[in-house]
Parts: structure tokens; C-alpha cells; sequence
């Protein structure tokens, strides 16, 4: 069976790695021939929207699904229309458009931020006198690791109009969504998987709440059982959330879906349809990774096993590659590079640690930020 | 890094696996371009001792490796002038040549089984007198699987000539060893790595002692810590022997041992300086498999922790290659696919399961060896 991905970054290259045992073959659609995915499977280099690359891309695939969420819709759409495009079109149109994301959540009953589409400074300027100040600007598309984002906090004078009229040109006049701005004592994400076909190979499973901490808006630590969810209530919440939602889209693959914390307990910030960098500690730390059990779900597969080996955590590389002797010297660190050139800001890897419990995965963990750099 | 494997079989695809993680680039000399282990790497596809392809292939190379031991003596001498071929010439040699290999267990202190060196009909005959039989003829050389060898039983008469005339034609009048044919309990394997460079990179670690069954010659079932040895006693007479056997040969890699149990202790039987079929419960079993720890010893990084996650067994998939979706539905299987056609007798896969402890692990074991066939 051969499997075409969308995309032939670090996501790709882990699906590849995660297939490859199952028989599987891959085809990544990527502009860069010498991406990270091109160490496990056949790259066809062209533009994600180029119309005989999707040529060359479909022929022969048995389902496509993508590593990013960017999917030009005409891609999507003309390869949907050809072979099964998995998690489907639908679901890639709801997390391209910060409204219609927040929209599906709130018609769910999943708690979201207060929010309202806005197309115009006028429009800023209302959304922000009922919202009230501090509040954040988001383009409504193409945002991702803190891009496209401005707050506005107001100043002393309690005027807004400068703060919203330098974001609104900062972030290109586009169409945005204007949120509160949530006070959290936390992020979780639920990678979660729903199966494709019939019976049993259709159901649901859950990996364990994963806490998050970013730097620069880009995810640094991910934790997994959440350790600021000591009782477990916070994992069910997210679960019959993420539940609601891949049922109402008859969703099919992996999906990651952020929360804050908060008092009033968790608001849904954004939905990935694809695996999630905060369930990278899958790999080594669950009984299957999400890399296979995206794959699985979306070949029909039977979905494998989620628990959690013990307390698990991620660290993201950025910026710099590490010597693999520096990372591998402490004990149980698991590395995993991604073959990209170092540049400030990229992700180029990361590593993982399980132990038994947090007590001792918190031991571990320091030994290695002492190792890791950030650039 | 480059890595270069002589060999592009399965257990060449497994080392390109666990390497690509670790930022590693393989390259595999191998006949067959369309081998397994072209899933992950470049292939160059020329025989193992051409003079051409040696030369492509060593190119740019920081370290070679081989997974099967028929290497040629010739190549491998040539290659190790040329870069660090690990594990080293000499470690191949003796396990290339049965004789050398019992001498060199025998000289460290290793219970082994009687045996002579045979070269002729007549010494054959009287090796036969001498160890008594039942005994067993194999060649010195190219032996794998249970092929070449037979089974000197003698009849009611107590004539051992006319088998020994036939075992000898059949074998093809070469170099052989006559053994004492061992009456074991079970057979168990000691899969153990030794690293290179300095200080603690050059520690060893050993994994649990693994007990196998063969079917037809061919190793069927693995089972992690060996239900054999309730005690542990076992495993550390095996540890011992495989420590000596490393430190005398001051060796680099993964090296696999296999040894009969018998009434009188362990008795060894073979040794594989490689990634070993016996060790493949490793990749889902232990906390680093025996193909990353074989990596990290041979490029001088410290070596991964080897215990194992519970009880755990492997089972291969011989001469059929199973729908993915028989295998997966056994709750916890894990599938390692080799992208070979099958054909009768021939390794495509395996399977790996692991559990709380030996009773569990027996439970769903039965549930996967119904859906197993051996063909």
C-alpha cells in the first residue's frame, strides 16, 4: 500500500519512519527534494498547488494525507475527488480559518474564548470596545508558532486606537479574528485518533493529556500524563471534546487539539487535523506512537494501544543540532533529528524521556535542559 | 554521519530505522537494488567483492558495518584498511569458520560441545568413534537456518559408515566440524553490545537472556527474560561467557551468542557479530533496540539502556506475508514487515508482543500464533 503525504517535513519523515515496519510505502509532495521526509520514501518535488506534480503525486496512492494544515483547498479538493484524502477536506477548511474553528467548537459546546470575526480597523475597534483590552489580533489563516499574532493591551490612557492600528498593519490588513486575551495557568493538548471503515476499525482512542510550555510562541516542553492534572478531570473534559468533534466530522486519523487551563476550567484554543508536535513523546513514551496509529487509522487499519509508558516528556531542539553524544549521555534520553540545517528559531529535533513517575522524569529532565540549547 | 552496511536484508532495513533518528545516513552494498533495506538508505547494487562497487561504497563511509557474517574475507580486509569496519576482521573470521569458533569459546573458558575438525570421509569416521553418536556433520563454512548440516544417528546395527559416506556427499566433501549432537532443554540467546572509543562509551550492555524455538531449523519464537531460567542463573553464566568473549576480542557492535541448556549448564553454540533474528524483541522490548545500541557503539556514542519493558516475545513470519490487519487486531502486536516476496522458508517479518509478565504474555501469544501461519 502506498501512502501519499502532503508535505515532506519532520512530520512526514516520522510517518515514513513509523510505516515503513507495516509494509508501507510513502510519496511526499514537497518543493524541497533534500526535505527531511526524503530519508524514508520518494519525493515528488514540485509546489504543493502544481498541477502535474499532483498528477505525478496521485498515481497509484491508496489514501493521501497531509503534515501541515496549509493544504491549498484546490489541492485538497481535486485530490479528494481522486482518492481518499484523509483526515478529509472538511476538516482541513475548519482549522484553516480561526473562525470557522472557534465557530465548530462553540456549536459543540466546547468553551472557547470570546472572539468575533473582524475584516476592518472599524470592525477591530468594535470587537475590541465589547471584548475589552487585553485582547489578541490573529490572522485568520497561516498563523503557527506564535506567527501572525499581535496583542493589544491598552494603554495607560485606556485608548486602543494606536495598538489596533499598528497590528492591523503589522499583520498585512488581512482578515482576522480578534480573542480575548485568556488568562491560563496552563496549556494541555489531546492527541487523539479515530478509525476509518467499518466496525471496529471505526473506533476512538486517546493518548494521555499533554501539557505544553512555550518559548517565543514556539512549544518547548511537552508533559505527558499532564502534570497539572493530578486527578485526571481535565483529561476527560478534553476527551469528550475531542470526542464531539471527530464524531460531528466523521474524522479519520490523528488529530491534536489545544486547551488553556483555566479557573474556569478548559477553553479550546486551536485543532490540528494531522500529528501534533506535543504528541512526538508518543514515539517512545506509548504503547503506539501517533505517527502509526495516524496511519493505521487512515488505512483502515485496527488502531493500536495509547496508554502511557510511565511519565513521559518532549523536548523540541531548536535552532541548534545538538551532538548526538551530548543528548544520548543521559540515561533513557531518546533523540530524534530531523535532518534539517540549524537556523534560529527551527525546530531540528527533539528528544524524549519516560520514567517511572514525575518525581524522577523531573531528575532526568534537568540533566538534560542543562544540555539543550535554545536559539 | 554515513554508516555503510554491507548487506541490505532486513537487518540492514532495521538499522537504517533506528539510525535515521539519530541524524545517521545509510548506505548498503547489496546485489539486489530492491532490497528491504532500500527503504531507508542509498543502495549500491553490486556483488560483495567487487572491486568497483567496494570503492563507490566506501566513499564519504565514517564507519562500516555488516548484517550477515558470509561477508568476504577479501572485502572486509580491504574495507578495514581503508575505514573503521566494526565489528573487526578478526571477530568475522572466527564466526566465518565453526572450528575457529568453538576453539576461541573453548580457549576462554566456554563449555562447549566435543567436536573434531574433519576433512576427509576417513576423518570423519574416526572423529565419529571417538565423540560417538548421535553426532552431527556441518560444514565449517556458510551455514545458516539449519542448513548444512545432518545427523549421524547410526542404526540397530551400530555402522556409522554408510551415513557418514552419505552426510559427507550431501554436505558437498568440504571442510566440516563433527559435534557431539547436544541433548538440551532449550536453547537461549545472550544478545550483547560493546562500545567503541574511550571511557564509558566503551562499556558494554547486555540484554535479557532470550530463549528461542526453532521450527525446521529456522528460529520461530524468542521470549524476553527466558521462562527457562525462573532464577536468573542463566542469564549470568551467559553474561560472563559473552563479557569474556567481547574483552578478548575487544569488540565493537552487537554480538549474539547462542547456546544450548543442559542438564550440565550452558553449552555455546554459535556466536553472530551482528544485530541478531533472536534480538528483534528489542526494538518493541527494551528501553534502546539492539539495532540503535549496535549504531551508537560502532559511531563511539554512549550506549542506551537495554532492560526490558516486561515479558516479551517475538515470533517470525515466515514463507507468508500476513494482511497487516490479521496481525494488528491482536491487541499490543506490534509489526515489523521486511518488504521481501515471500517464498517457503523465508523470513518476512516478525511480530512483537509484550506484557506485564509471562502469564499475560502467554495469553495473547496464543491469540497471535492462531493467526500466524508457517509456510
Amino acid at each position: 500500500m502506498r501512502i501519499g503525504v502532503i508535505g515532506g517535513g519532520q512530520l512526514g519523515r516520522m510517518l515514513g519512519l513509523a510505516g515503513i515496519p507495516l509494509g508501507l510505502h510513502f510519496r511526499f509532495l514537497e518543493p524541497s527534494a533534500a526535505c527531511p521526509a526524503a530519508a524514508c520514501g520518494e519525493v515528488i518535488p514540485t509546489a504543493y498547488d502544481d498541477p502535474d506534480g499532483l498528477e505525478r503525486f496521485v498515481q497509484g496512492l491508496s489514501v493521501a494525507t497531509y503534515e501541515f494544515e496549509s493544504v491549498p483547498a484546490s489541492s485538497a479538493q481535486w485530490l479528494a475527488s481522486r482518492i481518499p484524502l484523509e483526515p478529509s477536506p472538511r476538516a482541513l477548511e475548519i482549522a484553516q480559518d480561526r473562525i470557522a474553528e472557534k465557530t465548530a467548537f462553540r456549536a459543540l459546546g466546547i468553551p472557547v474564548a470570546r472572539f468575533a470575526a473582524v475584516g476592518t480597523v472599524a470592525e477591530v475597534t468594535d470587537a475590541a470596545k465589547s471584548i475589552g483590552a487585553p485582547c489578541v489580533l490573529k490572522t485568520r489563516r497561516l498563523g503557527y508558532d506564535g506567527k501572525g499574532q499581535r496583542v493589544i493591551r491598552g494603554g495607560s490612557s485606556g485608548d486602543l486606537a494606536p495598538q489596533i492600528a499598528a497590528a492591523w498593519e503589522e499583520l498585512g490588513r488581512v482578515p482576522c479574528i480578534l480573542e480575548e486575551l485568556v488568562e491560563f495557568t496552563a496549556e494541555v493538548s489531546m492527541i487523539a485518533v479515530r478509525g476509518r471503515g467499518a466496525g471496529h476499525t471505526r473506533s476512538s482512542a486517546y493518548y494521555a493529556l499533554t501539557e505544553n510550555v512555550h518559548r517565543d510562541g514556539i512549544l518547548w516542553r511537552s508533559t505527558a500524563p499532564a502534570p497539572c492534572d493530578p486527578s485526571g478531570e481535565l483529561d476527560r473534559m478534553a476527551r469528550a471534546h475531542v470526542s464531539a468533534l471527530m464524531e460531528s466530522l466523521d474524522y479519520h486519523g490523528v488529530i491534536g487539539v489545544e486547551f488553556f487551563v483555566t479557573r474556569a476550567g478548559l477553553l479550546a484554543n486551536e485543532m490540528a487535523p494531522r500529528v501534533h508536535n506535543s504528541g512526538h513523546w508518543t514515539i517512545d513514551g506509548a504503547l503506539t506512537s501517533q505517527f502509526e496509529n495516524h496511519l493505521r487509522a487512515i488505512s483502515g487499519l485496527p488502531l493500536g494501544p495509547t496508554a502511557a509508558r510511565g511519565a513521559c516528556a518532549m523536548i523540541n531542539l531548536v535552532g541548534r543540532t545538538p551532538l548526538p553524544s551530548e543528548i544520548l549521555g543521559v540515561p533513557g534520553a531518546r533523540l530524534h533529528l530531523y535532518g534539517k540545517p540549524p537556523r534560529k528559531g527551527r525546530k531540528v529535533g527533539h528528544v524524549t524521556l519516560c520514567a517511572e513517575d514525575q518525581a524522577q522524569l523531573a531528575l532526568v529532565l534537568r540533566a538534560l535542559e542543562e544540555r539543550v540549547a535554545w536559539e
